[in-house]
């Protein structure tokens, strides 16, 4: 079923140093256009506006992600685990490197204002008439299916669904190093290597060795650290916002008729909720960039207005607040418009939250696989339950409410509001 | 002239650590819209399909080499020396961070079909009806000027000319230690640190302490390696191959009144070789590669294969020459085309090249400026009479000829060429 | 008072990649044949028995110490703040080069067995009679008497204190990095150029700003990491209750008469416990491990094996216990008594503890500084109180009782031992 | 003939990040009390006063060259390469860990001055009564044998040797890395990764692919740098002077039958060129470093003065000098006598020299195994001949010569000395 390569082949990797490949159904599915696809989309979406080296693929990542489950695997087989099942090396590989082939350009912003959903993408690409699939069924006739259950979850095997997707996953692993590689900052790091050494196949479980919690505490901290200090940075979701009301507003105006002066063919089934996995295929972020830059050329003022302001960078200003008062919100939006800045789009509230580690609530739907140790008498434990820290963070939610706006035009008019909004304003 | 910020501002970088700004002068030209474009300008066009996270761009390049010019003036501060002009801080920062504003996408295969040069670009930017233009105003009336002297390195103080160009100056620091960084490849490190430390204003050239040597060797080691490594990678070249040939068919489609089903308006003033200012601020890199993957469906299947091969990564093969023989490249021209393959777009001869350090001659006209050692006698020694390893790396001119072409087609027709054609194409 | 050098010296350190020296009193000082000595001392003790790479010395520990305090101080004068007190400059660099001199080897072990104590013997070094006191008074005369305040926490400026001694100050951020470095961990890095950004002299204290906190975060956890990761490792431990039993067993010959065919002269008056200054210049960690080499050779067979144990690296083996059952070692001792194995020396109950970070409590004698939060109002906010993550290591405790007894002897005799210390050793 | 352990061990390292253990033999070798004796001797002597972090001991050096090996040899069973003799692995393991086991503190004085050699040192270990002798003969009766044999290159498979001593060997590789990594210089960074991947068996030969030429370049690159940086720096090696004149004194009076007020007793034997193994075991650098203090009380001036000068880093000034005027010499060792000076032991005329690589001369005695790159078409080719850099670093000499005397003497007498000399002296 899975020929090796006559000469394993390697990809210079700055996280990982080395990524090597040595089967040619992994080799195959790199070459096919809907993975090559991955080069033009951004890992990070708009993080680069704050940070700015974050500017690497969606393709990197997933040769990540394949990379640290190629290692763990080859780990299990070098001490010949009982509990690993051998014959899912080469699904588990390819679900790995496919798990996030269905992402798109933005997509947060384009997933909130059209409703697609990446992972739903990624199931079509592989079950659709694609370069992906042709080389997945050369692998096995059942390889489609199989691969889309593990990005689904719901694949019967645990221990192949969870090394792609759990509480300690090589998804994880990787974007943590990665994206703290290109931002520069320093959270991010933990001991891969270590972490690899001490987790277990265990009765259908990837447990951890208990003598390795301290690891896993400094993996979750990074995890912690990552989402406060940069995927939740506020001049990201500053970005995030204008453009999801960059979406808002060409999809409003779509919707009432307007007569756009550019619009790219491939947005035409977006707007239409229509995009066949052809379509998809030339959504890229090159496209969704090029389409921003005419739109700033556009006749409706809102939309021009929006997208010049993301392309040079000219975000919302924010601030913090502790907890929202309706009527002070009503106030300001009323007198916004009163200068007639719609805030529909040009006011936002917005409450970033994660929890760096959830719990493991069993019955509870959707619960993302915990994080189990595994002791020195095979007694197995929820890490929570033995580690302080990780109890800590557990239930930490740290999200504050921020409030964006654009700052010039609140400058200008400043001395016409309300005292109480102009206190708010003036920090 | 120039105001400091209230509050010293900070940039996040991978390579630097962090970018400190000072000045309101660079702060309001990082945030100008010309300088913002630079985000959407890769700083390695093609390498990123060799190397995935070459992916960087030219925004955060510019921002180091501001840095280190900025840290090196600092140096020549913190220590008085009497041969620093002072007053021309402000000009070197804005120079340093300017220097590359005019690179458009994929520089080097658009500026050789095209004949545009970016350098001239930098100028036009400083020089037109741009924010760039305003804020230098701003600064003083003649910063525009003086800045784009020293762009085009017609500035009269050497001194100043040679920080931001030269055989040692800020560009060519940032981009190794960069372009090393975000390849993952360890050849371009070298110990920035200790050569700033060894550098001095002396009598109207940027000199270096004959202690420093061994650490410019290294750095001259360096640029030897990423060029060969990195630079000339032949996969690159390969990527560099097809997009010029693609942009050659573009225009000769185009001057051959060829109806495109797609084309993208900015495009046509490029075509028609009359770009404007604002032109060059549209023809950022997602609106090539969107030209380019609209061009993937053109009905010229010339345009339509190249473009796709360049999207999907399906490049050239190559085989290195020692030397070329003309009548067996006649030959093979003459097979291609019997097989219905044009070869003026698929077959290329490429000779890389670079001299890793240029030895000074004078009046030679274009020198790079050279490196001067200034020993405890306060003579200077141009470093190639010093260094043996300087001397070697000289005169190398490792460069190989590669022959690039579709392997996939030879492979097919293979059996059908000429013996001496077939013993070469099957290495 | 302070002369600045003609040109500022450098030293290489892997940590902060160069140490700068700006004052003759500072490069003075570091010439001094005390501060020498503490290249014959290793920064960690017995640490190198577990991490082989932590062979490092308090030597480039106290440059480190110098060169973060040098950094924060040169920050505080950049920003002209004035809350800084700008005379204290040198005596606080002075203080933090010499915070350490007092230490001698394996510092733990024989301030457990002699009662020395290393603080006392730092500023004993710098009042006496000795090249580092020369040094001070040629600066000025009070230095001595300032400096040694400094160490004993004594002086009346808490700011400059803090800056020496404190829960953020460069001496715990500087053996932080240090021992990650040279142990390979990767715990104890933290972003340190960020902290020190964000420190600011304030009302007489050093004070972070509020927007630093999630750095501040990091490097506690950092700190609590490498609390059990490395210093509290149980393996270092054993060497740790080697060492001391060694000394133990050393005091009570030499205070028995015991006839040694090896002693050293210096270590005579520590027996005696009259060192004088010259006699502490002479024990350092080169003659300690002689003595421990002749010792190893001694009639005394408990001297002499406990001393081949730490030479050879034949360390006691160690279990974990929740709780100590004082019957059961009461019984434990017995046996191992019975064998004709010394329990005083053969066995030992560990309990190591620190807490990562102490709240405040006001009025409590003995108070390391805490940690202050200034935010955008100019208010002062202990960390944890806003900070659960602080909270939540403020509080933990995760020592556990390691008991270490040497195992080869135990396994020998473990059958004749009763059922329930069987049970305990036998895991 | 060699047992797996039955779970792997390993060792965190700085440079390897993890050192894996994985047979008996090799973790028994590793706790014998000859190789932990290693852990009291610095890999790089009195380099530690010039780089203050160079303080790493040979021990982790041993570790270091042992994993490499692991390495190479673990790559070559994975791809099964017909060339690797399989049954050579554990021998090889144990030739590479033991290679230095006979290294003594200060070696390269100590050899100079009492004529002993530490590779022969390291074969007694292995072949005489030593706890690494018992090790290796449970192994296989020849096996200690075989791996003096492989330390002295005598043993007969030339593949075997040169993994461990050729021109690129493990050896070579790990002290590169880890000297880089402790003195903290950035010289010596290659990438070991890429060289593993692309060093093949070949007809009895370790040859390298020629893809890798860069990366081998790089390597020699980072000798050369580290040669003249580190190794052959002027201040390390004002130390390695004085430290030889130490030995010089010290044997001079021996032999004079000066009455020591101390001798520690293992000294006696290496005065008398009589040591056995056992003795060599307590030849540690602790002792060392302890006569050196010891003798500084000496009544014996010069002795007194040269160790005081050591211990507290009062070393020799240097001046450097193109060709030596013997003359000149003569003369200025009759001033130094005239002013009570002892020449033979405050005058130092230093040529430091190493060929960063040797090209092979076939018949020359003693030659290192040169590399050998191997073309496509299995052709084996001597690097110098394909790389410009590799014969440009070939033939360099850049030794000068130092001479060495102490300051602070010339400095009270200069003005007496003749014009010439002063000339000489004053710089």
């Amino acid at each position: 079923m899975t020929t090796p390569l006559h000469e394993e082949k390697v990809f210079k990797d700055p996280v990982h140093k080395y990524i090597y490949v040595q089967d040619q159904t992994i080799w195959d599915l790199i070459n096919t256009k809907e993975f090559q696809r991955l080069r033009r989309i951004r890992q990070l979406g708009t993080c680069f506006l704050t940070f700015h080296g974050a500017e690497h693929s969606r393709f990197s990542h997933s040769l990540g992600v394949y990379e640290i489950t190629r290692k763990i695997i080859s780990q299990f087989e070098r001490n010949a685990y009982v509990d690993w099942p051998k014959e899912e090396r080469l699904l588990c590989l390819c679900a790995a490197l496919l798990h996030d082939v269905g992402h798109g350009p933005f997509s947060h912003s384009i997933e909130k204002t059209f409703g697609t959903h990446h992972e739903e993408w990624s199931c079509r690409i592989v079950l659709g008439d694609t370069e992906v699939n042709q080389v997945l069924r050369q692998a096995s006739p059942t390889f489609p299916q199989q691969v889309a259950g593990i990005i689904a979850k719901t694949y019967t095997h645990e221990i192949v669904v969870s090394l792609v997707s759990s509480q300690l996953d090589a998804d994880r692993m990787d974007y943590l190093l990665r994206d703290a590689y290109f931002t520069g900052v320093n959270y991010g790091t933990f001991d891969l290597e270590r972490i690899l050494r001490v987790m277990r196949p265990y009765q259908g479980h990837i447990v951890v060795k208990e003598s390795g919690m301290h690891a896993v505490e400094d993996y979750l901290m990074s995890r912690y650290q990552m989402y406060w200090q940069v995927y939740f940075h506020p001049v990201t979701r500053s970005a995030e916002v204008i453009l999801h009301k960059i979406f808002q507003r060409a999809k409003h105006l779509y919707e009432s008729s307007y007569s756009f002066r550019f619009m790219l063919p491939p947005l035409l089934n977006l707007f239409n909720q229509a995009l066949t996995v052809d379509d998809y295929y030339l959504l890229d972020e090159a496209l969704m960039q090029t389409a921003l830059m005419q739109w700033s050329m556009e006749e409706d003022r809102t939309l021009a207005d929006l997208c010049s302001r993301f392309l040079q960078r000219r975000l919302f200003q924010y601030i913090t607040l502790e907890r929202i008062d309706d009527g002070q919100m009503e106030r300001l939006r009323a007198q916004l418009e009163r200068f007639g800045i719609d805030p529909a789009y040009y006011l936002e509230i917005d409450f970033p939250s994660d929890l760096s580690y959830d719990v493991y609530r069993p019955g509870v739907h959707d619960e993302k696989l915990p994080i189990l140790l595994l002791d020195s008498k095979d007694r197995l434990t929820e890490i929570s339950r033995k580690s302080e820290i990780v109890r800590s963070i557990s239930g930490i939610h740290m999200g504050k409410y921020h409030l964006y706006y654009p700052q010039e035009f609140i400058t200008k008019h400043l001395s016409q509001f309300d005292p109480d909004l102009q206190k708010l304003l003036s920090t």
